[in-house]
């Protein structure tokens, strides 16, 4: 018997055997290897398995389905802190990532056919996830602040002008991702209005605020509507640790009772937890504070080296904070061929198709900087700068001078 | 904005608050408190960090979406030598938990509408997503060794008439879920003979395979069938600790190499792969080997605590193997009024509809043993015993005698 022959038509591509990262990894959400507190991990390991390791005897540790309750009450204070968020243990769950509360948030909102609104340039696992839903979407234009206000309020006119209701408006408002934009308070309450005016529920994605370099952080949205008519989500992968798959959904308990029931994995990894429940309430400022300046850094080093070899033809807004810088080059270069034939050159990055909506997309292209350090960033960003040079006769900067 | 008002109207049941376990816990495959070996996985996890820590700064610790590679390698080996199985660690992809595992085969393989068979008494989570799914399924009537062949060949003959074709065959050969049986090796080998000659593949759940304490553990239809049309998943949870939430599906690379694309979580929780990777190669086999014998002591218990208030009344198998069995009252008990009465005396048990589609579900119900101890679990059977005959007028083991 042949299973493969056996599969629905309409099956997903099949994977390719992993071969590993390439030498000049520019791709995928990964972060500095010597920031991860393995030290501290292990003390805070063995303290929680000392206490706590017989209750993993126990589904959920006995704390139920949100999640270990030391860590929602680390969360709760953490948001309030951070974040200007008012929200009890009760309104946090845990999850296996944020794309877990992607998936749930999708799961307990969409079905096939309904409408939902994004930013026009976002993150590639939402609108793959909404292709395979069934689930239409409409980007918002972003500029250096993020969403365009004009351009959603005349979105939104006009699809309550043909009926349709989007499900929810989804934005990364700090440290938007591709663009590294961080929304201004002003533009986040003038959305709140349209989206209340038009009774769509906001989801916001928060993954990346904790690794705001400039400027002040911005309350959430979910701060300034006390968490009326937004869902948030956040996740420790990205100020620790993206290998860890420790994220949180935040609700307030009436709405996210509706959600919880669409978590039907028997809770997400325990022991993981455990060890955040330990380590941040006593080392997850000092971390995040380090972690930031030294992103900072290495946004410097890469910006440079965007300067040093494409000059001018690479244009590009140097990031608020995060791990990574989105490239657009001139209109002629195709960043999928490029990505190509970088690949081919041991060099990964994202194009932007996969990233964007936007009409510039196709010259676009994102490139991560957590991971790689300074010596790869510097040669993989010059050898990407001599692909574009010979394939598409884009200057390099030394041509510029 | 009401979020609660804007879901759609197909919407799940919203969940209650958490109250804690019942005191008398006979529900969920819950381990004894006991038999967590934290002090081996303290050490395990500090060697891990010690030498692995930094590549947590990768999803997947740069291992690729199959998941650790070490504990994959373990897998294969364990699968070969204590379940006759021949795969590589490419054939192994690790899931979070085998609930993971059930749904990237049925996100795979199952479109709505389509058809698929079940034993007539089986793990309520199948059900539950095959109904969400919209899928139908028929059940196979079970004997003391499993699946009724005959049943089987009429059934899968029937559909076949019909022009319906499962799209697979699910089935928990050993410590069968709930009726705790053994399936012998012959009967095995004619199940599989028949869903080859209908082209059904087998989907093996072999999660509680490692705790079968009488007599030997048969082959499984994987290594008898040398992988060619059967998906095979096993778990970390029931001999190690649920709250890992670490599982595993196993399928020859073409077939592994179509599910893998639907598991779009970024990685199962790294460090909890890191532990079991240290841990096990050392520690697994005796580990098991200790935890089966302490959980037959316990099965002995609670079938002693049968007996003596139940007596003739109850109607069980003795497992062999697990952490559960199976309870047959006389038919005019109503096991789901029975589980609400029990629920309002402290004690949690699972009435057979949740857990069979059977004729006598009505009045079956499963009772667990891993997590209650000893005290727990006599007094829980004799408050039971109690409801039964106060409610339903069923005799008492010492009305019996």
């Amino acid at each position: 018997m042949n299973i493969t022959s056996l599969l629905p038509s309409d099956k997903l591509a099949p994977a390719g055997r992993w071969t590993g990262f390439q030498p000049f990894n520019f791709v995928g959400g990964h972060n500095d290897a010597s920031f991860v507190p393995s030290q501290a991990f292990q003390a805070s390991v063995s303290r929680a398995l000392e206490t706590d390791g017989h209750r993993l005897a126990a589904y959920n540790l006995g704390d139920g389905p949100l999640g270990h309750l030391g860590l929602r009450q680390f969360i709760a204070g953490m948001l309030h802190r951070r974040a200007g968020m008012s929200c009890s243990e009760d309104d946090v769950l845990i999850v296996s990532g944020s794309l877990q509360a992607l998936d749930l948030v999708n799961q307990t909102m969409l079905r096939p056919g309904d409408t939902v609104l994004i930013e026009a340039s976002t993150y590639a696992g939402v609108m793959s996830r909404l292709d395979r839903m069934g689930v239409h979407y409409h980007g918002v234009p972003l500029d250096d602040d993020g969403m365009d206000i004009t351009a959603l309020a005349s979105l939104l006119e006009e699809l309550a002008s043909q009926n349709i209701r989007p499900r929810y408006l989804y934005t990364i408002p700090s440290v938007q991702n591709p663009t590294g934009s961080v929304m201004p308070q002003e533009r986040r309450k003038q959305i709140l209005k349209l989206a209340q005016r038009y009774n769509v529920p906001l989801f916001e994605d928060d993954c990346y605020s904790d690794l705001v370099w400039e400027g002040d952080r911005p309350a959430t949205f979910y701060g300034l509507a006390d968490g009326k008519g937004v869902i948030y989500c956040g996740s420790f992968s990205k100020s620790l640790a993206p290998a860890l798959r420790v994220g949180y959904l935040v609700a307030p308990w009436e709405v996210l009772s509706h959600i919880l029931p669409y978590k039907t994995d028997a809770g997400s990894g325990a022991l993981e937890q455990m060890v955040l429940a330990d380590f941040c309430p006593e080392h997850y400022e000092d971390h995040v504070t380090a972690l930031t300046q030294h992103l900072a850094q290495k946004c410097d080093i890469i910006c440079a080296a965007l300067d040093r070899y494409f000059g001018a033809s690479a244009d590009y807004k140097r990031p608020k904070g995060g791990i990574f810088v989105w490239v657009t080059l001139p209109s002629h270069v195709d960043s999928v061929k490029l990505a190509k034939l970088a690949g081919a050159d041991g060099i990964s990055i994202n194009p932007g198709p996969d990233w964007s909506i936007a009409p510039e997309a196709p010259h676009q292209f994102r490139l991560c900087f957590g991971y790689p350090d300074a010596a790869i960033i510097e040669e993989g960003v010059m050898r990407l700068a001599n692909i574009c040079q010979q394939e598409f006769g884009v200057p390099l900067a030394i041509d510029n001078i």
